[in-house]
Order: C-alpha cells, then sequence, then structure tokens
C-alpha cells in the first residue's frame, strides 16, 4: 500500500479470482466455465461487430435487452447489462444498502459480496449457515436490512425452493432482496417470475457459466423499473459504456442461439451426476448441487493436498482456504471425458497415500 | 428515484454521454470518435478470439500490458488497463482523493470529474479557469489536494505545456496529480517521461479517440508501481476481470499498427486546421485546439441554435449547456469530406439568419 492510498480503503481485502494460468495447458475445472464453446454463430456476430469499433456501443445496450425481455418475458425497463455480473452486484449493493441498511449473506457463499461491502464501505453481517450449508430461511425474515442470496449458492452448489425466495422478499417490503443466479440454468429455480409482484427483487444473472461467454463479460440485473433505473444512475455515474459492441453482439446471437445452451446445461447436469456417484464411489461427501460444480471432501486427505496434487498432475480445482470449508474443494464439471480424467488422477492421488 | 436508493446518492447527477442515435445516420461530430475504422488486423485479431471466449480473459492483461511497456517504454508495473479511460479516473479517484485530500480540477473541462467525485463522495472545487479558457498552473501550486487535469483539456482543446505539469507534479509530492491524456496523440506533450522522476503522477488514456476503438472499450493508467498496485487493489475489489478476451486482442493489434493510427492523427491535425480556418473565415471564435476537436462560437447565433440546425440537417455535434460556454459548440473533426459537408451546413445556417 502506498503511502498516497485512501484510508478509507486501508483495510479492504480485495477478491482473489481463480488461477488463470497462462504458461501450460491444465484441465481447467477451477473458475465454472462452461467446457462448451460458444456456437459458431456467436464469434460470427462478434467479429462483424469487430470492424465498427471506432464508434462508441450504445450505453443502453437497447436491442441486447429487446432480446433478453423478449425471451425472459420482462420489458426492456425491467434489465440492466452489465460488464460481467459482477458490476451488477456492485452497482445494487451500492445502490441499495448503506449505513442505514447494512447488507447480510451467508457466511460461505461468493467471496465478492464481503469485498463489495467493504469497498463501499457498507456494513454487514455474515450469517452462518446451518452445518449441512444449507441456509436458513428465517435468518432472513428480519427489518431493515439489504438481503443478498446465491441461489444456487457457490461454492456449496446448493440451492433454495423458490417459496423459501418469495417468504424472504414477502417479508419486510423495505428490504431489497438480491438473488444472485450465476448457476440458475444449472439446476435451480429462477426467481424472475417473482418480479412482477415483488419490486423490491432484484435478481442477476451471467452469460459466462451456462452461456459460454466469460471471456465477452457481460452480466445483467432484472428488478422493477424503478430500481432498475436507480442502478442505471449509478452506472451513467461511474461507465455507462461498460458493455462494448463485440460483447453486445456475441450476446444477442447467444440469446438467438438459447437452445444450444440450455442443451449443454443438461450435458452438464449429467455429467455433474456422473461425477457425483463416482466421487461417492470413492467415499468423498458431495454436497448436492445444482450447479455446474460439486464441492466434495474426503476425510483421507486434507483439501489443499489433493487441489495441489491434482495441479501437479495437470487439472486445476478450486481450494477456498476458509473455516469450515477447508476440508473441501469446489469442481467445475467440465465434459465426460474431461471428468473421467479428473477422477483418473483422483484415484491415483488416493492410492498414493 | 426509488424509495429504496441509498441516501448517499440523493445528489448525484449522472454524466450525460453524447447522443448515440440508432434511428437515422448522421454525420457524427459529437462523440470525439475517430473517423477512421481500425486497420483489418485488428478486427481480425478479435475476431480470432471471439471463438475462445469460454474462458475468462486474463485479470493482469498481461499480454497487452507487455505490448503496451515496450512501445511507451516502461515497465509493465507501471501499467493497468481498464474498461475505458473512465474506469481508469474513476479507480484514481477513489484511490488517492477522500476528505482529507480534497480534488480540485477546472470548471470547465471533461464533466465526469465532478460526477466520479460524487458518486464516490470525495470533496471538490472547481477552479475557473481563466478568460481565454486557459488553465493558471498557479492554481494547483497548493498542498493537500488532488489534482486531475485533462491535457489537453476538453472541450477547449486547450493545453498545458509540458513544464507546467512538471512545477505542478514537483510543487508537492504528497499531492497525488492526474494527468488525462484522452486526446494527447493529437498536439499534446505526454508527461509519460515525467513518470521515472514523479512517483505521485498519474496519467491515464485511452484506445478510443486516436486508436478507433471506442467501441471496444479500452482505456489505462501509468504511473509509478506502488500506484498502480493501489489501484489494482480496487479494480480486484469491483471488476477483476474489466477487460474481455476480444478488446484486448484488438488492444493488441491496434498496438502492432500504431504508426497507422498515428497517420490517422497526422491526417485528423489536418483537417482540423482546414476546419479552423474555414469558420475563421465565417467570423467564428475558435480556440487553438490541440485535441480531435473544435470549440467554437459565433456572435450572430446561440450555440443551442446551432447545435439544433446542423441536427435537423443531419450533422451532429456536441452542444453542453453550461455557464460561460454555452455560446459554443464542441465539433469533432471527421474526415475532410465530412467537415466539408459541416461547413456546407454552416454557411447554409448562417445564410437564413
Amino acid at each position: 500500500m502506498s503511502r498516497w492510498f485512501s484510508e478509507r480503503f486501508a483495510a479492504l481485502a480485495p477478491y482473489t479470482p481463480g488461477e488463470q494460468p497462462q504458461d501450460r495447458q491444465y484441465i481447467k475445472l477451477n473458475t465454472n466455465e462452461s467446457p462448451f464453446p460458444p456456437p459458431p454463430a456467436v464469434a460470427a456476430a462478434a467479429a462483424k461487430e469487430a470492424g465498427r469499433l471506432a464508434l462508441y456501443s450504445d450505453p443502453e445496450c437497447a436491442a441486447l435487452r429487446n432480446k433478453m425481455a423478449a425471451l425472459y418475458g420482462l420489458a426492456p425497463e425491467n434489465i440492466m447489462m452489465t460488464n460481467g455480473s459482477d458490476e451488477a452486484l456492485n452497482l445494487a449493493f451500492m445502490a441499495f444498502a448503506d449505513e442505514t441498511r447494512p447488507l447480510i449473506f451467508p457466511d460461505i457463499t461468493y467471496g465478492f459480496y464481503r469485498v463489495f461491502a467493504q469497498v463501499n464501505r457498507i456494513p454487514f453481517t455474515e450469517i452462518p449457515l446451518r452445518d449441512d450449508f444449507s441456509v436458513d430461511e428465517r435468518d432472513y425474515l428480519v427489518r431493515g436490512r439489504t438481503i443478498v442470496l446465491a441461489n444456487p449458492n457457490a461454492p456449496t452448489g446448493l440451492s433454495l425452493p423458490l417459496p423459501a425466495i418469495e417468504r424472504i422478499a414477502a417479508y419486510s417490503r423495505d428490504n431489497i432482496v438480491i438473488v444472485d443466479e450465476a448457476y440458475v440454468d444449472f439446476g435451480g429455480e429462477s426467481a424472475v417470475r417473482l418480479l412482477e409482484r415483488y419490486d423490491n427483487l432484484i435478481v442477476t444473472g451471467t452469460f459466462s457459466k451456462s452461456r459460454s461467454l466469460a471471456g465477452a463479460r457481460l452480466g445483467f440485473a432484472f428488478a422493477s423499473p424503478a430500481l432498475i433505473a436507480d442502478m442505471n444512475t449509478l452506472r451513467y455515474s461511474t461507465n455507462p459504456y461498460n458493455v462494448n459492441r463485440m460483447t453486445a453482439a456475441a450476446g444477442i446471437a447467444a440469446l438467438e442461439n438459447n437452445d444450444y445452451f440450455m442443451n449443454n446445461c443438461r450435458l452438464i447436469r449429467e455429467t455433474r451426476e456422473w461425477t457425483r456417484r463416482a466421487l461417492e464411489a470413492e467415499r468423498f461427501t458431495v454436497l448436492a448441487s445444482e450447479a455446474n460444480f460439486l464441492f466434495a471432501a474426503d476425510k483421507r486427505i486434507p483439501g489443499k493436498t489433493l487441489y495441489e496434487e491434482l495441479k501437479r498432475r495437470g487439472v486445476l480445482i478450486r481450494h477456498f482456504d476458509g473455516p469450515r470449508i477447508r476440508e473441501y474443494n469446489r469442481i467445475t464439471i467440465g465434459t465426460r471425458e474431461q471428468m473421467e480424467v479428473f477422477m483418473t488422477k483422483i484415484r491415483e492421488i488416493l492410492g498414493g497415500i
């Protein structure tokens, strides 16, 4: 930290993204990317737009929002497009939480929530998950708080049923409830259809997981027009041209090829279940994930050691060195072939201890 | 504003970007874009990367920073790449200004500085430019302030000589001095070579103007490694994957074709001088711009009327309805052919009053 760095951020601990190694080729099961490339039409749409880069992108993202609206049964006024869903979350935290309405979220969840809270100097409380890592909805039936829930949750993969989300949103209309649905296409139930009834609800999502566009940076927030307008006030006060032309074009083409992605999600769910059974056959404890990853632990080997041994063998998974979860690893579901290699390496490592 | 919007931002007035009309075709001289497309190699590089979007981009932007370092004679540790230079400016303001070190910048300058200050709740003072719109460097020889200067300035186009920037940076090493060089390739003198001696200096820049990549969203900050590290702490606390894969690839290809862009800058300077003389021949007052735009006024017609009359005739320029400048318009320099049409319309409008 330099002597000029603002005291405001003296205690800030930035987010640590998963490794993006540039050196060697790994079987990359560490950052919940899709193992399937976007279809050729997406690359073609982005490539076509690449010839038009001299002009600014549309800060309203009108064409893309229209497509989103049609697919999700919303109005364009319910939608804000962002530079990844991280930007949507950051804007939602800024807009709707402060000293008077602190944030609450689970103690084990997406690690960026705590960072967004710190960087915006918003007080927050982390609510412990139950011992089985499930969310106790009663913890969120409170007043005067802005509530953030990843559903399905990360890194556990566990999801809350939609009626629980609804009860949380209904409990106090003064609370804003942010549901981060980054992984919803892999098995969870989306809260999108609650938006009509709950004007205090925000649903965020991303094209990075189910739609194979992590490298394009495209996310979104759905909410009532008034909440979207507030978040846009902040977007226009930080980075109005947040979505570049190529990414907007890629997003439109992705929506036009939605069946391809939804079929990929089905394949990933099948491979997830195959991998879960294979890990359980090796006596792993595996949570009942509805996301594109599994959260798994084995009593015979520390989580960090397993991560390191796999990395040595060319397979990257994600280890979080936090309380309650350091015996676990988060394993992104790749192709069936990748998961077969992964299981072979697992057996090799377990056979050697 | 919804009833949930944080009181923190009750008085926030967001930035108003220039019009990006999606309806009809205009001669677009309103947002300082380049009239020249990026070269085919840039589109080809972006298109190639479009096939690899399933994986996250490199949050370090290592390959692009290495290219930047080679071109600008810096180390990669001196460089942070951002989603447009707006993001670089926002991160610099956040990192190095607060209640204890308020911001100062000219009263007439890039309108986003005031917005970045407000959204980050940083106190700021706008220092009046002289009557001729020039910066009086003595206003910036102060202690306990974070100083922001666009050089060349916008929307005036006037620039400060490098020794003045150096005296401002040298006056107090406790001050951070941010020099926004969005327009430097069109005639100003870059402060990059001062970086070696002034570890309290930050230079920001963009690929949106001189390098024809407004629609790709690519900007940067140059500074001492310690300041870059501080800004990265904030970048990793807001949006680590801020630059997408296609834009990073386009940026690398742009640097490999730097001569093409620098030649375009030369053409734009020539066309700027041609336009300036043509406007002066029509009795306009035109400031001595070193940017890719002119700031011009005519006593016979209010600035807003001229803007509106040109828009009716298919030519978009930028009007700012602020004190001291509402008689002026900012006119982006397009191709020679575009500026000839512009002058024809100007004569038509003036002939009709």
